[in-house]
C-alpha cells in the first residue's frame, strides 16, 4: 500500500522514507549498493520505515523522475552520490529542478571546500570544485569533515530531501552525526523503534548455530532472529519492533540471554564489535602486553590489532618472518626444528612464540605459521594448514587448524582465530 | 528520458532492463543487495542498458505497483527474492496479480522439489514447499541446482519478466547457465556489447583528474569516461558500447592512449590490478628483494604484498616496531635520534629503513612511521602526519605526506603511498 495520500504532516505518526542513488557505475555494476543498506539500517533505528529503494544512472531525466515520484509517495527522500565536482555529478541541480528552484553560490560552502584543500597544502582551487558550492535555493547544509561535497537538506511541500555524498567513508559519519539530529530536530523522527542486537560468534559453524538455535530463528512478530555468516565469524541478530526503546530493549533481552545462555563462549562481542577491540579491551584491563611472529598473515594480525585506537599501550612489536632466514635471525627459531619438522609445524610454531616474547620482552607472545596457497601444499600439508601457538608466562599453547577458501580468506581466517586464542586465553 | 514509448519489439536495438529485488530485509539494511550488482554487470554484458534498480519489501501492493511501474517503462524486467516456501514469498502471485494471469500448479517442479529433497535424505516434505510449484500460467520455469525455488520467465505483452531466487548462491549460477541462454534465444540480448576498461592512478586527487581529463569525462554517446575516487586511488573508467567486442575494444583504444599520454606516472594499474601485484611484479621481474618497517601501519603493508600469490619470492620479511624500544633494539634506530626528533619525524624513518635493510639484507628496506590518530596529535606534528622512506643501494629517499581521515584510512592511505614509493623507485 503507498502511504496515506492526505498525510497531514511530517510530524504523522508513521514516516516512511525512500533511498534514492544516484550513478552510472552502480547500473553497470561496478559498484555495490552499501548505502541502501546502511542509510535502511539507521533509519530503521530511529522508527523510519524504507518502503523503497532506487537507483538511477547520471541521467537528468530520470533522476528527476525518480525524485518527483518519491516525493509523490515518502515523507523523506534521501539521495545518495552525484554531489562531486564533475560534470557527471548533477543530482542538486536535479533536485532544483525537480522541485523548481534556482541554484544558489553558497559563499560558506566555497570557504570550507577552500579550508579542506588549504589543510592539505593546496592553494590554488581548480575551478570546477567551485561548483561544489551551488545549492538548489533555501537548502540548508551540512559540512563534510572527509570530503569536498556538503550534505544538503530541502524542505519541499510536507516531504524533506536529503543530498548526501556517495562514498561511504562521507556519507556514514555525515549522516551520524548531522543528519540524524537534524531529522530528530526537525520532528522528522518515528514514533517507533525498531531496535537490533548482534551477537557475534566466532570459532563455530554456521550450521552448528543454525541448528542450535531452530527455535529462536523461526520467531515471528514484534521480535526476530536473523542468522548472518560473515568471514571468520557467525551473527544472529535479533530485531525487535515497539513504541519505544526501553520497550524494544524488554523484548531483545530474554531472546539474548537465550544464546548466551546456549552459546557461551563462542560469543565473542555485540553489535558490530570487532575480535581485535575484544581483545585490546581485555589486554588494556589486565595491563598485559603483546607481541606478534607472523608468518603466513604477513602482517595482518598486527594490522587488525593496530585498527585500535591505544593499541599503542599492549601492542609492543611484530616481525613478519617470512623467510626461513629470517625465522632464524630474528625470532632464533632452530635451523634443525626447521628441517626437521618444517616451517609449518607445531614445533616451529612453538619456536617463533618463544622467541618473539623474549625479544620483546611482552606478556605474551604469539605466532602463526601456515599455507596460505593457492600454491605451497603437499598431500601431508594441504593449502590452510595452519598452526597458531600462544606462549605466556609459564605456558605455551598451540592449536592446528585447517582452513579452506582462497589465499585472502585463509589468511583472514587464521588470524581471527589467532584473535579468538588470545581472547580464550584471558578469559 | 524514458525509453521511448511506442518500441516496436524486443528484438529493437536498443533494449533496457530493471532489476527490482524483493525483500523486507533489504530495506531494513539486513542485507546488502550484491544481486543488483551482478545482475547489471551481466546485462551490461550482453549489451543490454539497465536504467533503474529498484528494492521493494514483501508487501503485495507494493510489489505490483513496482512491477507495472518497471513494465511501463523497460523491455526487461528482472525480479530477484521472494521465491522460497514461506508466507513472506509473495513474488510469483504478484507479478500473475499485475499481469492478469491465474497461478498454476506444475507438477514438473513440485517433481523436481522432491528430488531435491531426496538427494539430500528427506522424503516427507512440510507441505509449505508445495507453494514453489505454483507459478503464473505461462510461465517458462528454470530448474534450480542448488535450491528448491525455480526460476520464472513470463513473456507479458511486448516484455519479459524473470524471476529469480534471492541467495546470491541460487541466482548466480541459474542466471548465468539458463537465463543468458534464453535472452539470447528469444533475441532479447542487446545486439552489442558493452566492454568497459579501468585505468588506475595514485597520487593524484580526484579534482586534479577531473579537471585534466575534462573533455575526456564530457564524451558522450558510444563511449564514455567516468571518474571515480576510491581508498587511495582514482578511477577513470571507458564504457564503450559497439556490435562486437573488438568494435568496443577499437572505441577504447584511442581514449585509453590518450589517458596514459596525460597522466603517465600517476597510472598504476588497469581493471582492477591493485598496486601490491603491480609492485610484486615489478619486484620478481627485477629479482629484487624487499623488507619492511612499519609503525603506523601495524602491518598492514606487508599484509598487503602477502595477499599475492608468490609474495614469498620478493618479501623477506617485516618488523612492526611499535614502540620505542622495538625501533632501537630491533632496527638500530639510535636513542639521541629518537630523542632529538621523536619516533614519526624523517631522521627516524630514514634510520628504520636503513636497518630493515641491514638486517634482513634485502636489496631495498622500507619504512613508514606516522601518527594515525585520533589521538596522538600536537600542533607540529598533526594526525595523519607520515614520514617513509626507502632504502636501496647507495640511495635512500624519504617522503612526507599528510594525510586526513579516522584511523584506518589514515593507515590505508599510508600502505597505498609506501606501495606507490616502491612502484615508482622501480621504474
Amino acid at each position: 500500500m503507498f502511504p496515506k495520500k492526505g498525510r497531514s504532516s511530517l510530524k504523522s505518526r508513521e514516516l516512511t522514507a525512500e533511498i534514492i542513488a544516484v550513478g552510472t557505475e552502480l547500473l553497470l555494476g561496478a559498484i555495490v549498493n552499501t548505502n541502501a543498506a546502511y542509510l535502511s539500517r539507521k533509519l530503521a533505528s530511529i522508527g523510519i520505515n524504507v518502503y523503497y529503494q532506487t537507483t538511477v544512472g547520471d541521467n537528468p531525466e530520470r533522476i528527476q523522475a525518480a525524485i518527483r515520484l518519491a516525493l509523490s509517495r515518502s515523507d523523506i527522500v534521501i539521495t545518495s552520490g552525484g554531489l562531486g565536482p564533475t560534470v557527471d555529478d548533477i543530482t542538486l541541480p536535479m533536485i532544483a529542478k525537480a522541485i523548481g528552484r534556482p541554484m544558489v553560490f553558497k559563499k560558506c560552502i566555497m570557504d570550507e571546500i577552500k579550508k579542506y584543500f588549504r589543510a592539505r597544502g593546496i592553494n590554488r582551487i581548480t575551478c570546477n570544485v567551485e561548483r561544489q558550492a551551488y545549492m538548489p535555493e533555501g537548502a540548508v547544509c551540512f559540512i563534510n569533515t572527509v570530503g569536498t561535497a556538503a550534505g544538503v537538506a530541502i524542505h519541499a511541500g510536507k516531504a524533506v530531501i536529503i543530498a548526501l555524498p556517495g562514498p561511504p567513508r562521507e556519507l556514514e559519519p555525515m549522516f551520524d552525526s548531522t543528519i540524524i539530529p537534524y531529522l530528530r530536530k526537525k520532528g522528522c523522527a518515528g514514533t517507533g523503534v525498531i531496535k537490533t542486537r548482534t551477537i557475534q560468534l566466532t570459532g563455530i559453524f554456521e550450521s552448528a548455530v543454525d541448528s542450535r538455535a531452530k527455535d529462536l530463528l523461526e520467531l515471528s512478530g514484534s521480535r526476530t532472529v536473523g542468522i548472518y555468516s560473515k568471514p571468520g565469524m557467525v551473527e544472529l541478530k535479533i530485531t525487535a519492533k515497539a513504541k519505544s526503546a526501553r520497550e524494544a530493549e524488554k523484548k531483545i533481552k530474554p531472546v539474548e540471554l537465550e544464546i548466551r545462555k546456549r552459546f557461551g563462549d563462542f560469543i565473542f562481542g555485540t553489535d558490530g564489535e570487532t575480535l581485535e577491540q575484544v581483545v585490546g579491551r581485555s589486554l588494556a584491563g589486565r595491563g598485559l602486553t603483546i607481541a606478534m611472529a607472523e608468518s603466513c598473515t604477513g602482517g595482518l594480525i598486527g594490522h587488525r590489532l593496530t585498527e585500535v585506537s591505544g593499541s599503542s599501550r599492549y601492542f609492543v612489536m611484530g616481525v613478519v618472518s617470512y623467510s626461513n632466514p629470517a625465522k632464524k635471525a630474528i625470532l632464533n627459531v632452530k635451523h634443525e626444528t626447521l628441517a626437521r619438522h618444517g616451517a609449518v609445524s607445531r614445533e616451529v610454531a612453538r619456536e617463533m612464540a618463544l622467541g618473539i616474547r623474549a625479544i620483546s620482552g611482552a606478556d605474551i607472545g604469539l605466532a602463526v605459521t601456515g599455507i596460505a596457497g593457492p600454491t605451497g601444499g603437499t598431500t601431508k600439508k594441504p593449502v590452510g594448514l595452519v598452526y597458531i601457538a600462544l606462549s605466556s608466562k609459564g605456558r605455551t599453547q598451540i592449536r592446528e587448524c585447517r582452513f579452506t577458501g582462497d589465499r585472502s580468506s585463509i589468511k583472514w581466517r587464521t588470524s581471527s582465530a589467532a584473535l579468538d586464542l588470545i581472547r580464550r586465553s584471558l578469559k
